[in-house]
């Protein structure tokens, strides 16, 4: 039954929610999207009608109880989304969940166990596990291309911040923001057991008064011995960035910078370049990838590339991020996961 | 009216054919793709099945005869285009055909002419003109930024050639390849009024034994003054490639180097990337255009960017191209497109 | 008296001692190379034959009682500077001495001192102060074209460890190799107030045993607010490595990319290119411009752009860093550049 | 005696004649430059005070008298080129001579015959073959690397024309400046047996008025069957171009895009970079080689790596390259490198 198309219904027609659906509407073959569940009416209506037939409703209910139904993408706000999951759960439906599904780490676990004990898939976004140019990094890694890790490195950086009704309610920078970087750290190199960090508010005085940063710089120690380090800003600029390297006693790889776009334009002394700016321009493939894989990991009964597990150690690392900032001092995560206050 | 879903009907799944459809099928909103045809039963079946639903038949017939179709799509192979135009014509449907209508000029020239009459809309396959970097590059030149052009150069090349079967009947390297780039120089610097070529056979002996290029430099002169050079090859190695370049005396442009995809791999003293070497991915976006301003073109009523007249010229372009090689020759284009003998 | 020659000696013709010496010699006009002195005979009497004339000998005090001579470059063992400092500087000889000046901030401070009541020049071979692309760097920032800077970032690598035998005397990673790094934050971004560090003993079990470090990531908060990061590692394997970027609101910088050489060769699907990796030819140019700045402040009485002071922040930040990775705490400098055990 | 100082003098202190005289008395450890001869006294005598030393005249007779000097450099205007080298020879000294050695190819070969007779060296100005990538290039050629050869292809280009007063005796186009681009094909690819080219003068009418041209393609046919193609530009705008392409059977080459200056600038969607765009900062490299390779060949007695028959060739090339350009067509080489009428 690999090849059947996956029945499936989304939740949250945000920015992130069009997007998502649009890829499941049209151009994931192996998916079809049959239902829509917005708050606000008349976006839910909108998205039917430009895709010519998707149902549509404003309760996440008429998702659950319908039994065509197999499968639900869950768009969103963060505080939502554990209840959502163990709801899909109870009425047998596997789960994509943007990240993160909470940021109580008991909440999250207990959302995690919930999918599972009910024996439903719980896959979470975290895209950039999908990208090809990231995808082949991993690949290397794991055949001893690159040799032992000494270096872990990535920049990433939104050009603009989203606005401050949202960093409210966002979880602060490490759980909101860094949790990609964290995420792609333990995906590539291993598990990580140190965290340091320095952060401060630049841009607006607003950050300052909401205890909020806008950049970051986050040192790391994995299990394995490597270092590692992730620089973040909520507020470069000049564009979107996400670009990694990882040095190692083999070779060295570099994914991401700026794809370019328009002509180069040579004027006298001077070169220059337009580069995409947008993430989701960045990310095109990785976004589509992930539902794909999610398609793949239900019609296969496989566990996902990517689940709960995950997101539950991203948000501890996070945690520890957030302490260590606070505290001016390296925070060693305990091997349960939980965040220790004892320096190396 | 403009933003009516356009019904189109396909003729033709091979290579091309099934790309087209594709875009048609899944990625191009303004458009639904209600029945495809292909001579080969099997073909026709698979793809309809794959779509879920699109009707399919083996006879062009089938699709003339449908009401409810206003558009045809004619990727079959060159000799049959111009009868397929004005079949369509005649039933009253526009037309978006694969470049060239045909080897021969005045056979060309009548079929743009029935399109012309019928009052339906006829576009070319010159996708090159929908790609995004190039359509910066001809903003920049119709805005002065560029300055007087002084040379327009392109080089054009595919890693492997196609298969001889294909060559035997392709109408040669400069009906068949350097039409793309001939249609590039005009729609970008202007008119062209001499053409200068030299061309060998070099790789397999099969290409000379067929009377048969796989490489050609072709020199061209505009009628602003500017110089042009091409340079193609069918036999590349290690990639396909279509990267221009325009020298102004204001700013010099350039377009299209490979896409890199995968990681920078660094090992002592060497930098490496991969990068796409398929003409579909280095096209996608403007296979995608082509088809979306086709559709724009009937919906509004307008004339497309690019039609029957462009085809002509490229045509009489490339026939100069041959006389020149066979000649040992410049070249000159007579003003009413004729291919005259007399040199500068 | 601006374009005079000025006559300088030279001590120590160890690797860098040789390329001070022959830029000395041929490619700086505005210098004569008019002894060097070296503690092995033969070291020196090979390079004064090689250069046809240079006088020699094995002794210091030969340089300093030659009244020939008005300008010493100290390239000796960083234990030996301060003395010879101290002993120009008495003799009335202007000083360039590679960094540092000492281990010991006292030290340093007193050897500077000395310099400045004999009124002698002193200059310190902080060199990628004088290579083009980071003044032009400096340049923008100072023109204000990057806006406020958010983030400084330097990733500063050698493919090869030193010797085990100078590793033991070399006075940590901080004060050997992220000296060049710190004073390059000063110079580009201002004052550091804090340094938070991690680090890490990864390729070598020697390392570890020595107590040295081989890879570390050094945060930092500059003074006007903005954060740092510093990557080091002396055991990058594919080559040297020193680039730098500058986040600012209005616009962000890099600089420093291996430089390519040789041809890009393509095969299918792959583009390599080799990259120069040793650090003098990196800065070839750097090593040039700080002979050519010393002695212009010599000819023109102006205070080098770079002297001991600068060499005693950089000393500063260094201890800092050490005593930040044995504590495994963000560490504050103290206003009067006092390494103070308070952190923010 | 391969490391002995070869005693140099040189003739010819205009632009490139003081580089060359800098590179033999700063910058090349196994040469001396013992005296320089301009016809300006001022000129000569300034190059001598400058380098403080260097014997000085304005004389060419004074050169080939001293008895110390055992070979000459010639930088004058070509006119001169031909009747100094004879002299040179009769003297008994090598001669580096500026390309072209004559304009006419009958003068040339008599000069590269006298030297012969004389038992004296000549080496020719084509300093490209002296490039670090360029020799790379052509190793790789020689290794089998590219396999089979398909297309050579050069841009060289100019930002801006010389004085008209220079262009009117610079022999045109070809002969002055494709040159070098003629020689670089044949050392890379090897024999040329035919030129087609197109030619304009499109930037300033006064280009016209002499008969010149400022633009030209010139399309080349390889004995070994492979194609070429120069693109040729005295006023490219942007800044100074040689960039080369060898596309072949196995693997493509390409050398020599701009070499990049300055940080990168990255601002909202946009990144720009510097380059450099003079020729000397090009080659700079390259010129310090061929004085080397010079002194190397007098040194130990070898033919120099390239000699007058090099030139000759180099110059038919360009004879056919303007009767092509004139008559409209193809003009085959002939065996003996006599320019024929008869076409493929």
């Amino acid at each position: 039954m690999a090849d059947r198309r996956v029945h499936v219904g989304l939740i949250g027609l945000g920015r992130m929610g069009r997007f998502h659906a649009e890829n499941l509407a049209g151009r994931i073959p192996s998916t079809e999207l049959v239902r829509v569940v917005d708050a606000d009416e008349g976006v839910a209506r909108a998205f039917s009608e430009r895709t010519s037939g998707t149902d549509w409703s404003t309760s996440y209910g008429d998702l659950l109880d319908d039994p065509g139904i197999e499968a639900v993408v869950i768009v969103t706000p963060t505080p939502y989304h554990a209840d959502m999951i163990e709801a899909a759960a109870a009425a047998g439906k596997h789960v994509f969940c943007e990240k993160p599904i909470s940021l109580d780490l008991e909440r999250t676990r207990r959302a995690t166990e919930a999918a599972r004990t009910a024996g439903v898939k719980l896959q979470v976004g975290f895209h950039r596990r999908f990208d090809p140019d990231y995808r082949i990094a991993r690949r290397k890694m794991a055949a001893g291309e690159v040799g032992s890790p000494y270096l872990f490195r990535t920049s990433s950086r939104d050009p603009r911040p989203p606005g401050f009704d949202f960093l409210e309610h966002s979880g602060g920078l490490f759980a909101d923001f860094s949790l990609h970087d964290l995420d792609l750290a333990r995906w590539l190199v291993g598990e990580i057991e140190e965290v340091t960090v320095v952060g401060a508010a630049l841009s607006d005085p607003k950050f300052g008064e909401l205890g909020e940063l806008d950049n970051a710089v986050l040192a790391l120690r994995f299990t394995c011995g490597a270092l590692g380090v992730l620089d973040n800003s909520r507020v470069s600029g000049y564009g979107y960035e996400c670009s990694s390297e990882i040095v190692g006693s083999l070779a060295t790889l570099r994914v991401g910078s700026q794809e370019q776009i328009g002509p180069e334009v040579l004027t006298p002394g001077r070169s220059c370049r337009g580069f995409l700016s947008k993430d989701t321009e960045r990310w095109a493939a990785a976004y589509a990838g992930e539902m794909e894989a999610f398609v793949l990991a239900v019609n296969s009964n496989q566990e996902p590339e990517v689940g709960g597990a995950d997101d539950e150690a991203a948000l501890a690392l996070a945690r520890a991020a957030d302490r260590s900032y606070r505290e001016g001092r390296t925070v060693r995560l305990e091997p349960e996961g939980q965040v220790g206050r004892n320096a190396r």
